[in-house]
């Protein structure tokens, strides 16, 4: 209950400031808030867990984030089939290659929501054009498609080009390097929320920069990527970060500096 | 219409997979969806404009950008009071500070939905606590505050820290660079849509990396950033981009290298 | 600024807080907000506009409704490709059948965000099957159809069922009432956004009631609805309400009672 | 891979097309989509269920709700405090009354997403007037209120009226009935999804139809019902319809007709 003294000396107020302001009688006057003081809004807790982040030039991996890819090996990845191992070419410059003699690798972790960093390059005389250029792909939870391709000068489909969700959703701007010259995909994740019924209750959402440039911005992921047909909706739980071998010759794309944070 | 051979064609071959390869005789069988080709979802236009990325390690503005800070001169501000000259101070290092003695300042141009990159650094000899140790503010559309602070190893509310959305969001965590070292702030905005009545019908959205990191994810905006109280909704268009003047001897915030997109 | 001796009071009564209720000495302590009265998250204005609900028994329209038909004459419609008269025929029962002859009706008037709601009815001794069988439709801002079908034992592709979003989205539930019954579809509808590019900011969102029954929960609607192929973005302002004229004998769809409200 | 010859095809239209309709000769040209066919968007399975809706008339619950109260007992409620029987009275006309000597009651089973159908009045000769009369609540998972108040030519403030998200959410119009006639909420809730830290990845979201009248369109509930102060925001699973004994002899609210349905 509003203390009744409050309430009197608010209509006082009202009807003061009704008489020397306005000069109007007949206008119907409503109470106002009670005044509040700026420590009201001040909330202390949770505090936000500490986080140091990484080097501003080379966007180097924060405190929190698993380390997916460092230069060194690919321990943390499997053969996306056989679980076996992964069997992509580390190179002693700190990348890695995607191997068509392997299939696609993932990581052996699974992950729910996550903002995800990696950086991908074409080699400079690369060769073939449309999609037969540099094709590869990130599927997020092993699921969904953001598309790998050289698009620099590169006609294809708009919705298949890098940065796409692929087949779904074209990149706001085409903002691809070189061959030669490294991509950097940075990835926040929202996994889907599913109905008893299997279907979405909540899709999957995904905001995507490539080379620092908005390409995707909380756009709704319809379903699965499908190279033939409609994307499908199907239950899944949390899911691997899966890296696509293309398998053409191509298509060497090569990898550096992955990391990934829950959210 | 559906052709109608289709139709039997298509009843034809679900007879024969229901007896081959379940053996069920009484199941319901419905028609499968006629088969597709890739070409089929591969769609060309619009086709993505063409952007140069900027560099790599400087975050330097893409070509489509507009730069509102180049390390030259302040002509894209304007005191957001007067909107005369922002008067604030350039430095020699490419770099401006706030200056006390002028108020607020905003871009000359309003912005709606955007993408914005800046740059903040507080000195490494900063003084004072709290809310009185490097605070400042990047408002988006003149109205919705991400907070500015020395949040390193400064103790004060969750939702005063920086890269709080000021008074109503906390930041995921803390990603503070220590005094003397360049904060990065890279900010997705989606304006607000408003009802006839002036409320919102979709508030404001927002996502921020800070210093690379998620510290917003697509956070709703609840209203104005207010010190005292609650948050109010109040109809608006474009809007300028606002750096908050303290006022504050122990707020000496630099900038450097700002840009935006507009989305 | 927080008057200094709250700051010191709060700090008091924690220190007290923490030495008699834990006796933990090292553990940090922070200020908890200060307290609140109720008449601070109390709002007067804007008052609520105040509107006469219909009659509960027969959802007869709200005060504020635009009434599209009330019985008597279709004075509300035009046929949507003349704009002349709607030429379909108002029954002696104060509903209304759509006529062959003529092709599709439109409201007059064009609407945005709204509530609609709407009757309809299939003759008792309706013949034909699947699509071929009460077909009709409703095309909000005639683009996005919401189906009419005789779904009432009658198979027929999920997507394409009574209050479905045509070839996107199946109802959650088949709520169909039997042939000669009459059918309530309550219709909140919440129109896109677009960008400059003409693609969706925000997409188009529809919650349905068949009969009372959530058959579409919020869904996204991902374009227009296309007999043939993907939906399809293309921007638009305000539209009609469109009510299709399918034309086959076995499609006599009959109609009563229909108003919108503007959200 | 695509068919050669379909490329072919498609780029030798593509020149006839350009050579014919325009004349132009330098102009870009893009490949179409491949034609599709109308089975290709027609999706049959899962097929909805059935459900047979209410009585047009009347709101009585549809073949797949839950009775809450079918005008016979409380069996279905209990204390929400002592979890013992439930103690309000059921009245002889299948209606049942608050009891200020018992408190608050809740339905025995809990609930995640759901539409609600609840019908409550006033009686005619109430007394009291602002939030003192007919004060009551509906309880969404026992945390968020959809306030009961007899609204009718009963001034108070706009987030306190039939139909408020209470204290967060002012309802749209005041679509009250009068004193001694029944008011009907239908209510669509969507729970919140939690993040590890216990705040919202998604947080509730709520429309409310008061006698038919949208009040509430997929309104945002910021955090739990407070009386005094901020919405809080704490992890909660499925809970419980909670129906509010305000206690004052001047809230003798009664209901019937209650049912719910699993979304």
């Amino acid at each position: 209950m509003k203390p009744l003294n409050f309430e009197i000396l608010k209509s006082f107020f009202s009807v003061l400031f009704i008489c020397a302001a306005s000069g109007v009688y007949a206008q119907k006057t409503y109470p106002e808030p009670e005044e509040m003081q700026p420590g009201m809004s001040e909330f202390w807790l949770p505090q936000p867990t500490v986080v140091t982040p990484g080097d501003i030039r080379t966007n180097s991996a924060p405190s929190d984030a698993i380390v997916l890819f460092d230069g060194k090996d690919l321990s943390a990845w499997e053969n996306a089939e056989t679980k076996g191992a992964a069997g992509w070419i580390v190179n002693r410059d700190g990348t890695f290659t995607v191997d068509k003699k392997h299939g696609n690798i993932q990581t052996k972790q699974s992950f729910e929501n996550f903002q995800l960093h990696i950086e991908w390059c074409v080699p400079v005389h690369i060769t073939g054009e449309g999609q037969a250029r540099g094709n590869g792909g990130v599927f997020l939870q092993g699921k969904y498609e953001v598309q790998i391709l050289d698009s620099y000068v590169n006609e294809t489909y708009s919705n298949g080009q890098a940065g796409s969700i692929y087949k779904q959703s074209r990149p706001l701007v085409n903002a691809m390097r070189k061959p030669g010259e490294w991509n950097v995909f940075d990835i926040i994740y929202t996994a889907p929320v599913f109905k008893e019924d299997g279907t979405y209750r909540i899709p999957p959402h995904v905001t995507v920069l490539h080379n620092g440039i908005v390409v995707q911005n909380n756009t709704t992921i319809t379903g699965t990527t499908e190279y033939i047909g409609f994307p499908r909706i199907e239950r899944h739980g949390a899911g691997p970060v899966v890296l696509q071998s293309h398998g053409d010759p191509s298509d060497p794309v090569s990898f550096r500096n992955i990391w990934i944070r829950e959210l």
